[in-house]
């Protein structure tokens, strides 16, 4: 009993991130896996945000579809900012795993927004959609800005 | 009149993938988007395979888990083979272009497959999912083979 209360313990002290870095082959795999789920959602945000800005006319129903792929996606990358991934071909800072807390609250921050996002494109109300748009453009900023190196 | 149903021929003449490579801001940005959508694809799928093969042991929550995000994931990347994305960064054939039907088909195919997968992999059945398994694992190969450059 004693050595199972340590190995959980120890896989607690790992955190969020430690724990499922076991799922890559590899290191590079992790740093791949973030960065492609991370365009991926980008690519679908970016399309709300040609219809907020007025570059592309209001369509609800692409509104909504993207904003539900968006919030998919956003749960996506926290797995892989394992222990192991801060070499190699990635901008992610050491702060990463120096605040591991801090990050986490970043990234929960993020999906959060990106949640009230998708239910206000499931209202199709373009206002509501430009409200969360900017809320959750304030958590990526947030992020970058602490986390990710120019 | 005359000039609407003119455009919606053209429209429906593009085919799936025309129509929507107009999301992409560049065609290098549709060819890294749909390389990194098949790419977490390819990660989830991988953890099912690990179960499937034994390498891993078989744990129902993360089976089903990871063929909801692989299902999810599947759907994603054929917006992106639009006409103008056939050069760049990217193994596809001109196959796919001169044989848009067959090459749907191929997709559907895999799609249809990997839902069949999820299906599965929600009942907690190591053997149903081994079957559905494989039979995504063909689709995979089969569209590989006629399409993906080596």
């Amino acid at each position: 009993m004693k050595i199972i209360s340590t190995l959980v313990l120890a896989s607690a002290a790992l955190g969020f991130a430690g724990a499922a870095s076991a799922q890559f082959a590899k290191p590079d795999d992790a740093i791949k896996y973030r960065k492609n789920a991370l365009f991926v959602m980008q690519q679908h945000y970016a399309r709300i945000g040609a219809m907020v800005s007025g570059k592309v006319p209001f369509n609800a129903k692409a509104a909504a579809d993207n904003a539900a792929i968006a919030e998919s996606m956003s749960k996506l990358p926290w797995s892989a900012f394992g222990e192991d991934t801060d070499l190699g071909d990635t901008k992610a800072k050491p702060e990463i795993w120096k605040e591991q807390a801090k990050f986490k609250q970043a990234a929960d921050k993020m999906q959060g927004e990106m949640s009230k996002l998708a239910a206000a494109a499931k209202t199709g109300n373009l206002d509501s959609i430009k409200t969360a748009f900017n809320a959750t453009s304030g958590t990526c900023k947030a992020c970058h800005d602490d986390f990710r190196a120019k």
